[in-house]
């Protein structure tokens, strides 16, 4: 194992059903690596805010890496589908390699759909088994606004019959419970989005 | 793309058929990453080199991380098999997950058998694609040596008639052409040949 940094994750110091909390007070040393875990439905602005906040903070110097789940994919999870077992494997497999990467300083960015809390919750637990920091972000985008946007025609085609199992839909999004950051990524800009994620960032030491 | 070292890989200047290259004169700069990747028969004795040298590395302040074969298949590739396709899509996704590590200033040691050169070969240009050093080693440990050894019980079970498609046995191996180092694990202490890595990684400007 290497030096690890053993700084706790980001403490959640609100009730589950509480507010979203920007800057929990924890005292950290900078260059810290994390996973930036953003999970919603499809077309919410996860890649979008991912790529920009990653611009952003590569400018400044750090370490970044985005995974996304649609290119993720087609490099680690090619075998996969959408079943939940596949969504549950694929989530997995993202989460080990953007452990590895945070154990070791990069900032991760992931934007993957991730349905399922118990397959995040997992991701979560190999974080913290390592003392790794281990941030949840919900792009909270409702069904309606993601599926106006239909950034890759996916609501279009399930409406069509072309497609089924659409998370959101007629697929099940389990939303967290209590993320690290809510992102209402359908009341602001993506600008306005990149902001409040830096934001919190700084405020947990990590940007 | 986050900011990348630019330095070309340690370049190979003896012929394909010369002997094994110590200390390439390359200029570097310390505390580059890079995937050093070892290949060699089940049992050839790379996973021990790997940790060993790890070791080292780390006690020296660098950030290592070690991607085995074996454990590797049960984080990234449970799914797959010992076919040549499932060998080689095995050898891209440890290669993938190498890279990213590699270009993020961590020292990734790989141990996997990894038998076919179009596959290696693969690895390294996704390397060159960013300007990552990508460094083969070859432990060359034959297989009378392997099967006496056999830490797994693979050579004797392949015997028992219980497993097919042991590679060195009835399974191909392709040996690098032109590695840019090999390790005789069998003619030399374990030790001796972590320092003969390590002596190697010391010339490339890598430890």
């Amino acid at each position: 194992m290497p030096a690890l940094d053993q700084r706790p994750v980001p403490a959640r110091t609100s009730p589950v059903d509480g507010p979203p909390i920007d800057s929990p007070p924890v005292n950290t040393v900078p260059a810290t690596g994390a996973t930036i875990w953003l999970t919603g439905l499809p077309s919410a602005g996860k890649s979008t805010i991912a790529l920009a906040a990653a611009g952003r903070l590569r400018a400044a110097g750090r370490r970044v890496e985005v995974l996304d789940g649609d290119t993720v994919r087609t490099h680690l999870c090619a075998d996969l589908g959408f079943s939940r077992a596949d969504r549950d494997e694929n989530v997995r497999r993202i989460g080990h390699v953007a452990h590895l990467l945070a154990r070791n300083g990069v900032l991760v960015l992931v934007a993957v759909v991730s349905p399922y809390a118990g397959a995040r919750a997992a991701v979560r637990a190999e974080h913290s088994s390592t003392g790794t920091p281990f941030v949840e972000v919900h792009v909270t985008t409702p069904t309606e606004v993601c599926g106006d946007r239909d950034v890759k025609g996916l609501y279009a085609r399930q409406r069509a019959g072309e497609l089924r199992g659409l998370t959101g839909v007629d697929d099940p999004y389990e939303a967290p419970a209590a993320p690290e950051l809510r992102l209402p990524a359908h009341q602001q800009t993506a600008a306005a989005s990149v902001a409040s994620l830096h934001a919190a960032l700084t405020g947990w030491g990590l940007a």
